[in-house]
């Protein structure tokens, strides 16, 4: 059975594990804190890859930042990471074939394989995490666009320039459904600055009628841009994944759903891949392991 | 050259003609008056079907609603028809091998293979008519979802139930960027429960400052769906067609929506296939033209 050296890079940790084409990892997960240059982060890679290049097939990289179709190269800025990392040359790392997909597609394909969209050729997958991820499935196969850029979750849930988005524009799905969406959703309904949205997820167990409205506002704006990408794409599942997804009730928002799209009944459901499943996608990948 | 019976269904209209594999009409177009019954629609269906069934290979529909993934059944209900057309069997109309498809589905195809879209991989043809119709063309393949519905442009523009949408549920795009849309934005701008689109078309052509800005209210909304389809597809190209989409201001679009996505430049552009672009898409789906 083949096998993959893969290494998932964000903002502040890198990890690397070598997996197999079952999606089971073989050996220990290794955790590192992401260089601020990019020279620390190239030195990190090389260091990693020459202890493990001989044993393995293909290194994988799952990564922030949109990959291009050829997956060799970053497409722009990534946002929290050394500016310059979008000109690192991945190929040049090894003497091994390297595979790079953006984390979130990566991921994606991880549940399409092992895990919560498992034999469902149409899947969305939107991770909730700081921001907002989102790795599409059609027909079994990744949709990447023209470019390798698609499935950015930035389409507008408000006409009036209500709130800013990370990306520069105004009022993204991102903006409203990621964690940060919920503090700032928090603070406009309370109007206290300093609410976080540990208070909120608190005081929702503690059944406290204003959190639970803040935190019903917010779940409704995950609804809200869950039904629009129902009607697009038609899908099988919708999967949701990430620090803030274990929060939302499934079970309602398909529920929901259902009562609103144009198109066939649909279904909403947790990942079930697991905390690596960025590794996993990308190493599946890397290896060629489709449906 | 093999050829197709076409036939476009619309809520008012039934047109057929003769196509060929390049997407040229051989001999008249005619047009009839959609009967108000089940049985009045299919028995101009055969009507027609009988005078050409032997000149031609296939027989195909470009059909109000959406239809499987076998192409052959209408999903559920399609408004302005006759209640139970859906039930139509449209096999049995004919000893030729019949095709159906949605008439946005086909316009997009007739753009994709002989119009605005041509040569391009991945676009999205959203038709602005009375209401607001759209076709997804993703690798050269026309993008049908698990169902067949896919392609529905009912994502929403807002998060705070402002107008109905006919889907029954709010907010949608089709609210918003659709004819009936326009209508709207400009009742509630202009406060004149009677104004009518062409009083805003009229009054912008003759720059008139309220009309203007009802306008460009209207092609705002249509900027802030466009932007949220690019980031999510990453097209090559968003095709404008139907009655409205004359107005619209394409160069502006594409500007714009440059400035605000996050993945790699696309652009606005109006059809090209013509006014008879569903029943083209239609033959030439049946006959089976790719790129």
């Amino acid at each position: 059975m083949k096998k993959a050296l893969t290494i998932d890079i964000g903002g502040t940790k890198i990890y690397n594990g070598i997996i197999n084409e079952s999606g089971e990892f073989i050996g220990e997960i290794e955790k590192h804190s992401t260089p601020k240059t990019f020279e620390g982060i190239r030195d990190t890679f090389k260091e990693i890859i020459s202890r493990y290049e001989d044993e393995v097939d293909v290194i994988a990289f799952s990564t922030c930042g949109a990959v291009n179709n050829d997956n060799n190269k970053i497409l722009g800025s990534t946002g929290n990471i050394a500016e310059d990392y979008p000109k690192m040359d991945f190929k040049s790392l090894s003497k091994k074939p390297v595979f790079v997909e953006n984390d979130a597609n990566c991921a994606a394909w991880a549940e399409h394989i092992i895990g919560a969209s498992k034999g469902m050729p149409y899947s969305i997958m939107i991770t909730l995490g700081t921001g907002v991820g989102g790795g599409i499935i059609l027909d079994n196969k990744l949709y990447k666009g023209k470019s390798g850029a698609a499935g950015e979750m930035h389409f507008k849930m408000s006409r009036n320039k209500h709130r800013h988005c990370t990306c520069g524009s105004w009022d993204c799905f991102e903006a409203y459904a990621s964690g940060t969406g919920l503090k700032h959703t928090a603070e406009e309904i309370s109007g206290n600055k300093d609410i976080t949205t540990y208070d909120v997820i608190d005081g929702l167990k503690k059944q406290d009628k204003l959190m639970t409205e803040i935190f019903n506002c917010w779940q409704n704006d995950i609804l809200n841009g869950l039904i629009g990408l129902s009607n697009i794409f038609d899908p099988d599942v919708i999967v949701l994944s990430g620090s803030m997804a274990e929060f939302v009730d499934t079970d309602y928002l398909t529920q929901k759903v259902n009562e609103e799209i144009v198109t066939l009944p649909t279904k909403v459901v947790k990942a079930a891949a697991g905390n690596y499943s960025g590794m996993i996608g990308a190493g599946l990948l890397a290896l060629g392991v489709t449906k």
